[in-house]
């Protein structure tokens, strides 16, 4: 029966603008295996899977510097230390789209990367959405708003037209939710 | 229309084990939008959705250091430099779990996160899979051998009995395929 390890440190190594990157020691409890290990600490994310009335899904298309690609993916954004994630997602879907929600419901959540990273992406699903209002961006975000067809989502993912894996994941607990 | 930035810097800031942490300094090439960014290098990975001939998903459970916690996730992990995904994945497989399959199957990849990681995670689908082998682990690895009726997972997802986002991302592309 596989067990916890124990750490016996954690030291920062370099704080990075949106991350602190760590080393950690530690070691099984059942066997003499140990090692120092990279360990990120970051915010937690929301993602949001937002529906129009009449069945589309808002999309947000921008540049991202990790890939330096433009990608179409789901609004999202990092949960303040101590916010309740809904406020951060109905916060994000609002900066990055100007959207409004009739109805907020939680589909579930993620560890982003269990080895490595410490946080979690939280998802919801907004119904009803109209973008009523203006975007709101930070100094540093280009933003498109795209709508698709609910129905569309699946062939698109397979054609790799959109990649980003929370958004895949954000899918993969909707889609859950009707076949549980 | 939103438009690729321009890279003018990517500079090495921190080597850790299992990634190298850079700054890039990037531009709008359509706005005065500007700014230096965390990106970090890593190798690709691969996960594996395995059935058996009863239609049980294969799971591994081990400790993760990232959210200092036991997991239980598809089994995966990196590709070499220049290898063919797929064989990474039947390496993987066979390595954590003993497992070879009767069929291969590529489901699809994500990026990991666009927004600060170069890499991707590809998905493979092997179907009838026996465990015949035995495991051949890590020096650091710990992993124990989970079997679970496939139409059971929908409702682990969603109890929070598996949080690995790429393992949600995997089962985002195998159902896709049913509905696209």
């Amino acid at each position: 029966m596989i067990k916890k390890w124990r750490r016996t440190n954690k030291e920062l190594v370099y704080k990075a603008h949106i991350m602190r990157h760590c080393q950690v020691h530690s070691h099984s409890t059942t066997t003499d295996k140990k090692g120092i290990f990279d360990v990120i600490e970051c915010l937690d994310w929301v993602n949001v899977l937002s529906l129009t009335h009449s069945d589309e899904v808002i999309l947000v298309r921008q540049y991202r510097q990790g890939i330096d690609a433009v990608t179409l993916e789901l609004p999202g954004g990092a949960v303040n230390h101590g916010e309740d994630p809904l406020i951060g997602a109905k916060r994000e879907l609002e900066e990055e789209t100007g959207g409004v929600a009739r109805e907020w419901l939680k589909l579930g959540h993620s560890d982003v990367n269990p080895a490595f990273m410490e946080n979690r992406c939280h998802y919801f699903l907004a119904r009803g959405v109209e973008l009523t209002k203006n975007q709101s961006l930070d100094p540093q975000e280009e933003i498109e708003i795209v709508t698709v067809p609910l129905k569309e989502i699946p062939g698109m993912f397979q054609r790799g037209e959109i990649t980003h894996s929370l958004t895949h994941a954000a899918f993969c607990f909707f889609w859950a939710a009707t076949l549980s």
